[in-house]
């Protein structure tokens, strides 16, 4: 296999793009407000189109509104290396996550015109239709109708507060389109983010290579007791839903504090009392439970381990107990030789290929599903993202988009 | 002392007077709801003077509508012996909260004269205006103008949802007064009333003679650590006020229930998250808790605790917590003498004198700083009240309506 000597990039170029996009949908306090398929949303898509009919890429959309902006390659009818990921926000939202994957896709773009330089393989920049979610449930939405795991449909007649529907936004905004993944086969697909978390910051290393998605459980957990008045009933005498709930919490911290490699992670995100008052013992406390592993057998252990924690927090209070499972979302292996052409890269930079596991979503959990996959993270600073004070440093954003570059050559390479 | 032979009350009649005044604002599902100085709670008022007037009691009220109906003694220069209790409900109320207290003391008003007995003391039957606080908070806010607890102006100032004040309904309810507890002093004051908790069903006893109130203290706590992604945070990285929560209320229910005597209480009436997301760690919870004893120094011993617990949880989690106190009622110690003179007329009718502290506040808690005070309970069915469906048997009604008779021909007789 022949790679082709990597050239490059221009990190300053990179950060300018950044604080160019950043000036689109700006948020009162320095962050981004560009909600999918609003009209910021539509001006940051034309504004990368901009950049990029600069460099005589064509594009298409398909039937999602997803946008594939197409460099050509040695041999355009090999399925090509698609650089993808968001342009959209959250309503006070920041400068990086997700426009950093497209403009460190547009870098690459330049840097390899400026070296005159003609890939084996097309390459795709992928604009995914909204990822974020926050207007239109459920988040990931074009790259789940692109994979085949959300239907046109479903992703269609999602509603915003104003009661508008995705599928009337989509239809005004100048990007429906009506190819599907048949007519845009990829070969594989890299995407750079923020890490969104502490992890890299932490331990002081500019990027990380991510070798997959954590998997997840969410419950809705009831438990019902009797409401009694506080003063006139004796402890023994009651039967205190609340005090099965903090049983169960505090049974389940214990079960994933002890694993030792840290990977197991337990969230109550909300703990509701049904009409509570002060001096009133509760009878109904309803928990939002979220679970996590990156082991997927670990993950079933901790969902047993879950309903046996709940069972015997509820025998101890005398009381009755419901668990319902509202979402199991499987690990997600990302593709090993992608990973290893980012570690590879990684190391031809001189930094320590440290791999990890994604704890958050992305399209790319979407995209393994129907072609190699892998994702690069960079730290984020002190792990804030989906807020204004959202900050990526400039070399770090220099650093990776360098990395993926190297990684999208020798992906385009081969055969 | 010469005690006058106890006459025989009229259980039948007791019941019948019962059932006439829940006529009286009959809720839905055959409760009561005469919120405090509506229109049906001045009917049920009225009721009851038609049936003093027919005994040919006078009747005077205070400067808060209080109600005092008076059986002349033989010397009715002595301070009064006091029945009282309250004839407002809750919204949803039931047909024996306060209302008994005041209809027992009718038939014994009705029994003595039957029995052509006068008594040394006067008897003065007292109906306290807003003891439920319902309407109008505070609670007890009759009882606590008369006893100088509360101030004639904050009593008159509380504002209904409609925005009336107390005053202004006051003022319309034909039962303003202007006399104070200089004119209207009381050498006694005995209260019946059901038990609003599981103890004495439990138990099956029919009554139980209150020789005080246990105490409480209410806080505010409120935990604050960092609000973070679930997924992306490792536990380690992790500072979670909602698991400092579960900790600080897993260690104090520890506590309360090592209290081997069982009169140690603690209420997590509400527990808050700010901000509740299912994948978003919290970044605030705020509890509400209620603790209380029945003794003094066991309460304070509970309070150090409870400081000590919240600091070791916010500590465990790495976070702050902020303890507030809101309120701080001690422990009320009623008068040995009336305990003694009830117990007695419980052992005279072969009773069991089971002695126990109220669990909830009474307007006798504010006549027991002015005068000496007991009260009397019965069983209330599976401890329910402030509910349509609270219940009390007839039997349990008709005798401690005797042994309040009895006591309270002990007390009118002490010079």
């Amino acid at each position: 296999m022949s790679v082709t000597p990597a050239p490059h990039i221009d990190g300053q170029r990179l950060w300018s793009s950044l604080m160019d996009m950043a000036r689109i949908g700006p948020s009162p306090n320095g962050g981004s407000r560009r909600l999918a398929l609003s009209d910021e949303d539509i001006a940051g898509r034309r504004q990368l189109l901009t950049w990029t009919d600069a460099l005589k890429c064509e594009w298409r959309t398909d039937q999602a509104g997803n946008l594939f902006i197409r460099r050509a390659g040695r041999d355009d009818s090999l399925p090509p290396i698609g650089i993808g990921s968001h342009l959209d926000t959250q309503p006070l939202g920041g400068r990086f996550d997700g426009i950093l994957g497209l403009l460190a896709g547009l870098e690459i773009f330049r840097t390899l015109d400026e070296a005159g330089i003609t890939t084996q393989r097309p390459l795709e920049l992928i604009v995914w239709t909204n990822e974020e979610g926050s207007r239109f449930a459920p988040a990931m939405g074009g790259s789940g109708v692109y994979s085949g795991r959300l239907s046109l449909e479903a992703f269609r007649n999602a509603r915003d507060r104003s009661d508008m529907s995705l599928g009337e936004a989509l239809d005004h905004s100048g990007f429906k389109g009506s190819l599907t993944r048949d007519d845009l086969p990829l070969g594989a697909y890299l995407e750079l983010h923020i890490e969104q978390g502490p992890v890299l910051e932490r331990k002081a290393l500019p990027i990380g290579v991510v070798s997959g998605v954590q998997g997840l459980r969410w419950y809705d957990i009831e438990f019902t007791g009797d409401s009694a008045h506080a003063g006139p009933t004796p402890m023994s005498y009651r039967h205190d839903p609340l005090l099965a709930a903090t049983a169960f919490i505090e049974a389940m911290r214990e079960t994933v504090l002890a694993d030792v490699e840290g990977m197991s992670r337990l969230t109550v995100g909300d703990f509701q009392v049904a009409e509570p008052s002060r001096n009133v013992i509760p009878g109904k406390v309803l928990l939002n439970v979220d679970v996590r592993h990156t082991d997927e057998a670990r993950l079933a252990e901790l969902d047993g381990l879950l309903r046996d924690h709940v069972a015997a927090a509820a025998e101890r209070e005398g009381i009755t107990a419901r668990v319902e499972e509202l979402w199991h979302m499987p690990v997600t292996r990302f593709d090993t030789t992608l990973v290893d052409d980012l570690s590879a890269a990684a190391r031809a930079h001189g930094l320590d290929p440290f791999t990890m596991m994604s704890g958050a979503g992305h399209d790319a959990v979407n995209l393994s599903y129907v072609t190699p996959t892998a994702m690069l993270f960079i730290p984020c600073r002190e792990g804030i993202s989906h807020n204004e004070r959202e900050y990526a440093e400039p070399e770090h954003c220099a650093i990776a988009t360098q990395v993926l570059c190297d990684a999208v050559l020798r992906a385009a390479s081969r055969p």
